[in-house]
């Protein structure tokens, strides 16, 4: 397996780190402009590729409906970063949703891997696709 | 966003690892001494600020009642570490804590939003400052 | 605590993360192969170790039975990583193993600390030996 440096690494976990939250947070648009402006977002469960910027916000946010309120945040482990020839970087981790209800319960979601492309745009990293597989369904 | 170095962020998270495994083991008094002398604890859910490793430690162990005799552990998440220009570092992170009872259940208290101060004494870092906002409660 | 570079944790977290997924994908053999042929495997509860790739492959598959099917998920936090003066490897870290069954439902085992001896082999990271200590169990 090719070395990888820490400060990558480090970098992409800051990317999740900062992406992730904003997703959690509400912040569709902010989440959504992690992608490239033809960024990809296959989620899981065979449903349709979600293709450009305003529409992984809308999916994003009908998405979050499911929450009914409560708070979601997403936990990422497991993370292997793979640079390419061509300057991309491929990412595979395992991820998986906790939910915390105002009653102060905390219930979890099926666990996932996400297999990611990532590229550098004037010098900060972006998300060119993000592909879901989830362990509850069979497609995986 | 400010570049941070894979050194750095590594050296953060084995802090933590070092801080959390004394709290999680009910060592108090050295999970306090990961703080300076006169470091500040905010809990979350609007009660009162806890100033001074002994009175931390004695926090600590008051707070660690509701595990009533059962093993918590805190996992950390979606780590973001910023530099500041006067040296210290300040950090943003997830935080859920398990509580694995000796009948072998595994339950998850709320989950948290928890941001640091850090600062470098003598080469090693402590806490300056911890504030918690839990998920579940209305001051989020 | 000695200094460790992003570098190397970051390549611990990396053989963690393509060890792991082949342990929880059932690639018995491939997970035991990331041991020293004579690897050292100490289960938790008191349980005989467990010494050599082919009987950690089939002491693996065997433990795997308990998740009837369903897919489970090894979540490690709090990574601790030690470097020896012998060249060796020192680790510490917690464990915990979701397990998502078809009907969407995601449920934790016990919580663990786990220790590991990690050796360099060719420039590959490779295992020594496991020890898991589980927070239900009088052991720890």
């Amino acid at each position: 397996m090719a070395a990888v440096s820490g400060d990558l690494y480090v970098e992409v976990q800051m990317f999740y780190a900062r992406q992730i939250a904003m997703l959690d947070d509400g912040d569709f648009e902010g989440f959504a402009g992690t992608f490239l402006p033809d960024g990809v977002f296959r989620p899981a469960g065979g449903r349709a590729e979600v293709c450009g910027r305003e529409i992984i916000a809308k999916a994003s946010e009908a998405a979050s409906d499911r929450f009914d309120g409560a708070q979601p945040r997403h936990w990422f482990d497991m993370l292997r970063v793979t640079p390419e020839a061509n300057g991309g970087i491929r990412t595979n981790y395992y991820a998986a949703i906790s939910i915390t209800a105002s009653d102060g319960s905390t219930r979890w979601e099926p666990t996932c891997v996400v297999e990611d492309e990532l590229v550098r745009v004037d010098g900060e990293l972006a998300s060119r696709s993000r592909t879901v597989v989830r362990d509850d369904l069979p497609s995986r």
